[in-house]
C-alpha cells in the first residue's frame, strides 16, 4: 500500500520536491519498502506550472481545500508560505487527520508549538526540517541524533542571502547596497529584502531551533535581533587586523542569567570554522554538555536541498503512517523543564568592537575614553587605519569584555558628541569555536 | 511505564553512557514522556567498576547471561567490543527479543546486515549511532535526516587516533614513532596502535556508512586500504609547498565504473573545509546529488561524546517499543538498488604526490621521467627542498591527473632502482571539498 502526498504550493521548494520524487522515486520506495504517491499538486496558477510525469495521475488543482479534505490523501506538503494562508491549511489538514510537511519558518516561529499540540489531538505528524538551513538535516540532529545530550550553546550562520551579502562585501569592499542590488540580480536576493538583511528570517530559524533545544515557549520576540544594513567594506579592514571576521550571528546559548538569545552581526575569529561558510552557505555550531562541540554545514537553501529536507520528513512521516506509531517526538516539546529564562538583553560580558565616523578635531579620544570609563568600560585598542576624508574619518575602539546594558548607556551618551558622522556601530566579539 | 536497560562491557563508553543516563536522567524522561531505567549492568570486574547512582536499584553482574535473558529488560547495550563475545551477546540478546545499542563497529561492518536481519525477524531493533565518529550523529544523519537524497560521494576523517598523529607530525615536525608513543602516552593510542595507524578502524567505520549510503552488502573487504606508518615530516612540508596538508582520507565515490572504496593517507586542499579537522576529531564531507555538498565535524571518540551517540540510540528505541512500532529503517538495507559495484582498484585518475628517498647520483630523474612516461604518466612538477644528506634525499614529484593502476605499475618499475633508500610513497591528491 502506498502513502499518499498532496504538495501545496509549486514555487522553488515545491518543483525541487517534486523533481525529487519523481527522479528518486525507485529509491525511496526501495528505502521505505513502499511507494510515496503525489496524488495532487496545487497552486494558484496551477495552470503554468510545469510538474514532471508520475506512474500515477495526479489532479491539478487552483484550491487547496480540495486537497486537504482528499480522504484519499495521507500527508499534506504545504509549501505556500507565510502565515496566513498557510496557517488554514495547516490547520484544516490537520483537522482532517492529515500528517503535514513543512517549509515555512515563520508560522512555526511563531505558532509551531500550538499547532504541533492540534497535530498531536488529531494522531498525526507536523515535520518541518525544511524550515531551518536547507540542506542541513538540523532538526532531525536535534530531535534525535544527539537527543540524549544537553545543548549549551548553539550558533548559526542561517541567513544565505546575508552572508552572502556580508562575504561579497568582505571580498570585493564594495558597499551593502550595491552588493544587495547584485545579490537581486542574481535571485539570492528578494525585492523587498528585509525579511534577510534585517534579520527577520534569521531569527525565525533561530525560534525554530532555540525552541527545539532550550524549550517550546521560546518565540522570535525573545530574540534581540539586529541586521546587517549598517555594514561598511571598512569593518571589514578592521576585523581583519583583528584577525577577525564579520558575521550574522544567531546565537542561544544558556548562562547563569537565563537564556541569551540573539541574532546580530558579530566578529568572529577568522580561525574559526564557523569563518569558512562563505556565500549562501548555512552553518551551525552546537556545544552540547556531554557531547561536546559538533559543527553541521550546507546550503542554506535552492529548490532540491531544500526538497532534499521536505522528502526525508515525508519518508520518515510516511513510515510512521504505514506503521500506525505517530511520531512522538514533538519538534518544540524535546525540552519542557522550564528552567531556560530568555533574557531581554545580554548579560554576558565580551569584548565589543565599536566603529565611529567622525569629523576629525582634536580631543576625541579623550571625550569617548572619557564617557567609556564612566561606564567602566575598559579601551583595549584604539585602531585607525590612513584615510584621507578628514570630514568622515572611521576609526574602531575595541574594549576589555563589557555588558551589553553598559554600552548601550555609554552609547546613548556617545551620540551626543559633535564629532559624529553618523551613530556609532557596536558589534560583540564573539570567542573561537 | 518505563524501558528497563542492560548494560554490558563497563569501560570508557560504557561509564559515560551510565553517567549521563544518570545526571541527564530528569531531561530524557522529559523528552521521552517516560523513564529509562538501568536494571542492569555487567562485567568482568563489574565488583571493581564505579558506577553512579540511580533512583532504582541496579542489579551487578558478571554474567551478560543473567542480563541478555532477563524478562524484564527491554534493551541491551552492546559495549564489549570485539567479535567473538559480543556477537554472542548480540545474537543471544535478539533471539530473546530484546533490541540492541552497539558501538560495535568491528562487528557490525562485518555481520551488521546478518544481525539486522536476525533483529527484524524478531521484530526488534539494532541501533549503531556509537560505532562510528562518536560525537557525530552522522548515522541518523544518513538513515533519517538526508534520506531523501541519493548520496554520491562521501569523505571521512573516521580515525582520531591517526588523525592526531598526522597533526602533530605536522605542527612539531616530528617522526611517527616518536609521535605514536606520544599519542600512547596520552591514551589516545592502544599499546598495539594496529587498529588505528593501519587503517582498520577507519575501515570499520566507512564500511558501516557506505553500506548505508550505498548498499547493505559492503563490507571492509571491499576497501582499498593504506595506513599512515610511512609518512614523515618531509610529507607535510613538501605538501605545504603546494599548499594542501595530508589526512588519512576514507572515500566512497560512486563513479561510472563502480563504486570507489579506500582508506588512505591523501593530499588535501589546505584550504578545503577537511583540512580544518585537528587533533582528534573526526568529521565527513557529502556530496548529494540533490541536497548538494553538507559537512558534519565532532569528537571521533571519548566516553560522553560516544556515551550520548548510544543514549539517543536509546531514546529512539525505548520510543519505538514503548509505541508499539519497532523502527523500520534498516542501518543497512537503506539502499538495495545493486547499482552500486565496489571498485577492486581506484579507477578515477587523480593527479598524484610521489615521494622518492634516494641515494643522490647523475639521471635520477631521467630515468623516473622514462619509467613514468612509459606508463603515460605526465610529470607536473619536480620539488626538492634543500637537504644536506646525499646518501637520503627525500624529493617529490607530481603527476598529472593518473589512474592507480598505472601509478602502481610505474612504480614497481621503479623500486628495481639502485638509488632508491625505501620504496616510493604514492598518494592521490583530492580536490578540494
Amino acid at each position: 500500500m502506498d502513502v499518499t502526498v498532496g504538495v501545496i504550493g509549486l514555487g522553488n521548494v515545491g518543483s525541487g520536491t517534486l523533481e525529487i520524487l519523481a527522479e528518486n522515486g525507485a529509491r525511496i520506495r526501495e528505502k521505505l519498502g513502499f511507494p510515496l504517491r503525489v496524488k495532487a499538486i496545487c497552486s494558484r496558477n496551477v495552470a503554468r506550472k510545469k510538474a514532471p510525469a508520475f506512474p500515477d495521475a495526479v489532479t491539478r488543482t487552483t484550491d487547496w481545500r480540495e486537497v486537504v479534505r482528499d480522504p484519499e490523501i495521507d500527508i499534506i506538503v504545504e509549501l505556500v508560505g507565510g502565515t496566513a494562508t498557510a496557517g488554514h491549511i495547516i490547520e484544516e489538514a490537520l483537522r482532517n487527520r492529515k500528517s503535514v510537511v513543512t517549509a515555512n519558518k515563520e508560522l512555526m516561529a511563531i505558532r509551531g508549538a500550538e499547532l504541533w499540540a492540534m497535530a498531536s489531538e488529531n494522531g498525526v505528524n507536523l515535520a518541518m526540517e525544511a524550515s531551518v538551513a536547507g540542506g542541513i538535516p538540523i532538526h532531525t540532529i536535534l530531535r534525535e541524533g544527539i537527543a540524549g545530550d544537553r545543548v549549551c550553546e548553539l550558533y548559526g550562520v542561517l541567513n544565505g542571502t546575508s552572508n552572502f551579502i556580508l562575504t561579497e562585501i568582505e571580498k570585493s569592499n564594495a558597499k551593502f547596497e550595491s552588493v544587495l542590488a547584485e545579490a537581486q540580480q542574481l535571485g539570492y536576493a528578494e525585492a523587498d529584502p528585509s525579511a534577510d538583511v534585517d534579520g527577520l528570517d534569521a531569527r525565525s530559524k533561530l525560534a525554530i531551533l532555540a525552541a527545539l533545544a532550550f524549550g517550546e515557549r521560546l518565540t522570535p520576540a525573545d530574540i534581540y535581533t539586529e541586521g546587517i544594513r549598517r555594514i561598511l567594506p571598512v569593518d571589514f579592514e578592521y576585523a581583519h587586523q583583528l584577525k577577525h571576521t564579520i558575521r550574522l550571528l544567531c546565537l542561544a546559548r544558556q548562562s547563569d542569567d537565563g537564556l541569551l538569545l540573539s541574532v546580530r552581526p558579530s566578529l568572529i575569529p577568522q580561525s574559526a570554522i564557523l569563518a569558512q561558510v562563505q556565500g549562501a552557505y548555512n552553518a551551525v555550531w552546537i556545544r552540547g554538555a556531554y557531547g561536546e562541540d559538533t559543527f553541521y554545514y550546507g546550503r542554506g537553501a535552492g529548490p532540491k536541498p531544500t526538497g532534499v529536507a521536505v522528502v526525508s520528513d515525508l519518508m520518515r512521516v510516511a513510515r510512521e503512517i504505514r506503521h500506525g506509531s505517530p511520531d512522538r517526538v514533538s519538534p518544540f516539546a524535546h525540552e519542557r523543564l522550564g528552567e531556560y529564562k530568555p533574557l531581554p538583553i545580554p548579560t554576558q560580558a565580551l569584548p565589543y568592537f565599536l566603529r565611529f565616523r567622525v569629523e576629525d578635531k582634536a580631543g576625541i579620544i579623550a571625550t569617548l575614553a572619557t564617557i567609556l570609563a564612566k561606564h567602566q568600560i575598559g579601551i583595549d585598542a584604539v585602531l585607525q587605519l590612513p584615510r584621507e576624508d578628514w570630514r568622515d574619518l572611521p576609526f574602531v575602539i575595541t574594549t576589555e569584555p563589557a555588558k551589553e546594558q553598559a554600552i548601550r548607556d555609554a552609547l546613548v551618551e556617545i551620540r551626543e558628541a559633535d564629532f559624529l558622522v553618523e551613530a556609532p556601530l557596536a558589534m560583540p566579539m564573539e570567542r573561537g569555536f
